[in-house]
């Protein structure tokens, strides 16, 4: 044992008993207040002793599943030269996010926000038969991101610590295996942290290919929603599709008619005046009864802004995530009055299908390769359905009108916003709502890199092939925080005995040599023993701060040596039960160990 | 024990028969031909498995030194905002080196090069008593570099591993304990190594501070010259100091003599016009009995562009690092055309202390707070000593100009190159020159940063005391590569044991599975009793390729499982004596063991 034991009184700390002013969350104001971090700049942060420590326990379990899954450990530079992120369009596509600068010579470099495009390179670098193949290599390294809205301390910040492991195989079967490998190691990762976590379908999004889960901690302060059902399924709110609608009969459909409906500016007050001017036998006309057309944008890659109409029923928003997830890579937006003057045709708040979509007049004249005022359908909307939507008339909003009979889309889109009760996909009941933090996310890339790159390796039969890969990331920093919002109390945080800082918290609290005396002893004893502990020894604090900073630093056992040292006991707390015990100072080592 | 076996047939390496283009040392062309690191750009590399491994057991080593230093482990960012280095002027005075870049804010930040400022913050951040200090911090961290010559793979590259300590003291006597307690943990580190190493005197420069001393690893392929004596004298050539000459008397020197010298352009030729022109009695002229003035500019922190002339006999060339050492942390450059021509006095080859310095007639008429032209002299100028030197017109020389009889100067400067067989300013003989390597240097910084930064703790009586600070560092991946340097032969590596990827190379050299068997059996033993081992384990590569593998990743014992094993013999070879000697395949273990 080369370190000294941990002391307070040279442990370089100071705890706090107010929250920072900046922290709104549990684990923020708890490792602010703890000494574990400090906040340098807008999300960017310093480890301090105890928060290295645990940060460093956390990367071990993580760092030891990936050798145990035989993913072999690397490290590639955080400063990246642009090219490589050129080759694969991520250098525009990251936008404001990506931090990017130039060297010395004006050469263009940037600050790696997750590195496919590098290990690509490396292993192209090195590999060229099947008989490589599989292989997964990861790393764990600082990453940078200019998040727009660093927030809740490290759970978002600009430059946290991520492991990111990618696999490379011949085949899809490959694949599937290497993903399935890192799914189960994942799974023992957060098992082994005691970590709740739910695995989630998710959607790829710029990353690109086939298949894709994200990994939640299930929290309400968490930034992504997710829906699940009782019978097991789980999904990112981006990834739930819609179970397709059977088609309608829409024989006893009379034809449309256009109706004058003044003063109908929100769904709520159009249905009202629906039900005025026109009632319906049998039951009132209600929010779902309207096709509501949202004019929103798509911003591509390559810059290119289009305008499209999406129609969702009245009764449910349009969710934008889900837009853009959907349209992913291109960047989504709503429409601004100058996109809508380029379009005469929309008239605001009175839109219908008979202008935009195949069917429109615009459509009828456009040229080759044109395509104006894309028309998408959430699947809400069934084939055969007769909708209350805009006439393209102020005032006026046209009654009947049935998907398939009077008018097309250019197909589908999930836009409507996801709500508790909807159905599950897969049949397995209804969803709730949930919110959690992304802990880890894998992807079954296939072969966006490799081909960008030109990653090839030489067959059985001795025939040039792309190799296909998958990307798996965990959050190393983020993983931490979401330990300290699981396991805390009003008092302070209650590490899981893994990854506390220590594993015992002596505290001397009293007077005299003979009570440090005891206090050190025993600390020493339990090092020796291999157990790590942290030693209360400071002369002129009371044991009221003492308790609190204890309370506060969350290691999981204590052993306080103070007045009841007169009768020859000492305590030994549980700092997540609250529970205490006396035992007589000799058997108090003995008694930490059987609990351990 | 969660990781496989390292295993060739599946580790992610492939070695190099040929040296890489770039690569001109040993440590260079090894390390990439090992497979230990890869080159991303210029001067930034990746970590292969093996490489990572031998770097990680040199930053432990590096790490639990420090420990027992009593240092305390933290974690910085990187990426710093640029407000804290504004404050001590280090964002300009890093110049092009620095790496800079702004945030989606336009906010400017750097990739830290160094963290004086942003440790004296957080210690700012966290302390406010004498009794928190002495303290001492450290991180092992990346750090960044815009090197305008990166050169020798990761000798000196532009993202390189740090280890940075800093210390905090109440008063000049801590620090000297606190500087002194990190060089003792420097030499402990260095040893364990294996690493031989010369602590040399050194400049401060840019980074201030009273004592510095640099560790350096003397190799011929060192960037950095330094000099010894037998007496133990150790400095690094800036740091020279060269011991004061006695004052000369001049008595029976004439007046001073302009001699036409017509064809002297250099100072050989000089020297043999004056002996042509004006004999001396006794003994010819020498180039030392020249005095050469040489026109330099130092571009000072603040911008401003000065000009001065140096004054150095004329058989020494100017060292231009030493001159920069002197003038920090101004740049210094050789005066262009365009500066010379503001001082029309200044005639190119024959420029004499006349017209500079203070009995110039520009110095008679300067202005104010300005000092035109300052005159300084290397100090193998005696006072009193007598010189031919230029007379200030085409084709002159004056003769029997004696420095503080005819001209004065503005004051000294270390000038002149340092050559071997000068004498040790302590009076430990003569020097010798040598090159090597900055493995580590250490600063006592003194009171620099935390004026700067106004780290101020209260003192016993309860006054507010500027703290003073050290700063050490040791740059852990240009060690490793300085390792590779002092061990390796003609065929490979020859790693210690301390810092190898595997203690031991398992050759499996033949064919049929019992071979294999018995190997993969060795191995699984050797790695049961805690030994790391690299078993090669390839079906189809024949014995020389296994063999030159071997012999160029560099661990250090081999058990080689080949022909012998019909005899029931395999072989075991110590890599760095080339011995081998043959046991019988179950006292195979047992006797590395003993080995080891």
């Amino acid at each position: 044992m080369l370190r000294d034991m941990l002391k307070m009184s040279s442990l370089f700390v100071r705890t706090l008993r107010e929250d920072p002013a900046d922290a709104e969350v549990a684990s923020h104001k708890l490792l602010v207040r703890g000494g574990y971090i400090r906040r340098v700049a807008p999300g960017i942060y310093t480890w301090l002793p105890l928060g290295l420590r645990v940060f460093r326990k956390v990367e071990n379990v993580v760092r030891e599943e990936m050798d145990r899954a035989g993913a072999q450990e690397v490290l590639l530079p955080a400063l990246l030269p642009r090219e490589p992120y050129e080759a694969t369009n991520r250098w525009s596509e990251y936008g404001a996010t990506l931090f990017t600068l130039k060297d010395r010579k004006e050469g263009d470099y940037l600050l790696g926000p997750t590195h496919e495009e590098m290990f690509t390179l490396t292993v192209k670098d090195m590999y060229s038969s099947y008989k490589d193949l599989p292989l997964t290599l990861y790393q764990i390294q600082t990453k940078y991101r200019d998040e727009a809205r660093p927030r809740a301390g490290i759970i978002r910040s600009r430059a946290f610590s991520m492991k990111d492991a990618y696999s490379f195989d011949i085949d899809d079967e490959g694949l599937a295996a290497s993903y399935d490998n890192m799914r189960v190691a994942y799974q023992r990762i957060f098992d082994r942290l005691g970590l709740p976590y739910v695995i989630c379908s998710a959607m790829s999004g710029a990353m690109g290919g086939s298949r894709s889960e994200e990994f939640l901690y299930p929290t309400p302060i968490g930034e992504d929603t997710f829906v699940r059902s009782a019978g097991g399924y789980a999904a990112n709110v981006e990834a739930v599709t819609t179970p397709e609608l059977p088609e309608v009969s829409f024989e006893n459909v009379p034809a449309p008619e256009i109706v004058h409906t003044p003063d109908a500016a929100t769904i709520e007050a159009l249905i009202d005046v629906c039900n005025e001017v026109k009632p319906r036998e049998g039951e009132p006309w209600q929010a779902s009864d309207t096709l509501k057309n949202v004019v929103v944008t798509a911003t591509h890659p390559d810059g290119e802004r289009e305008v499209l109409v999406i129609g969702v029923p009245g009764d449910r928003e349009v969710d934008m995530k889900r837009v853009e997830a959907a349209l992913s890579p291109a960047e989504v937006d709503m429409a601004s009055e100058d996109d809508l003057k380029k379009y005469p045709e929309l008239v605001a708040g009175y839109i219908g299908p008979e202008v935009i979509g195949p069917q429109s007049e615009r459509r009828a004249t456009a040229e080759e390769g044109e395509l104006p005022l894309r028309y998408l359908l959430d699947p809400h909307i069934a084939r055969g359905s007769a909708w209350i939507t805009g006439a393209n008339k102020a005032e006026h909003h046209v009654f009947n009108l049935v998907y398939g009979r009077d008018f097309e889309a250019d197909g589908t889109i999930e836009a409507a916003e996801v709500r508790a009760g909807d159905l599950a996909p897969d049949g397995s009941g209804e969803l709730e709502l949930a919110r959690g933090i992304e802990i880890g996310h894998i992807f079954a890339l296939g072969r966006k890199y490799a081909e960008a790159l030109d990653l090839t390796v030489l067959d059985q039969n001795g025939k040039t092939t792309v190799v296909t890969m998958g990307s798996y990331g965990i959050g190393v920093s983020r993983v931490m925080a979401a330990l300290a919002e699981e396991y805390h109390d009003e008092k302070g945080l209650v590490w899981p005995e893994e990854i506390a800082p220590a594993k015992v918290h002596i505290l001397a609290t009293g007077k005299g040599d003979e009570l440090f005396d005891t206090a050190h002893g025993i600390a020493e004893e339990l090092e020796k023993a291999g157990v790590e502990v942290l030693y209360d020894d400071r002369r002129k604090v009371s044991a009221g701060v003492k308790f609190a900073d204890y309370e506060l630093l969350g290691i999981p056992y204590a052993i306080v040596v103070g007045r009841g040292l007169q009768e020859g006991n000492v305590e030994i707390r549980v700092r997540a039960e609250g529970t205490s015990e006396d035992v007589p100072v000799s058997d108090a080592v003995t008694r930490l160990l059987d609990i351990l």
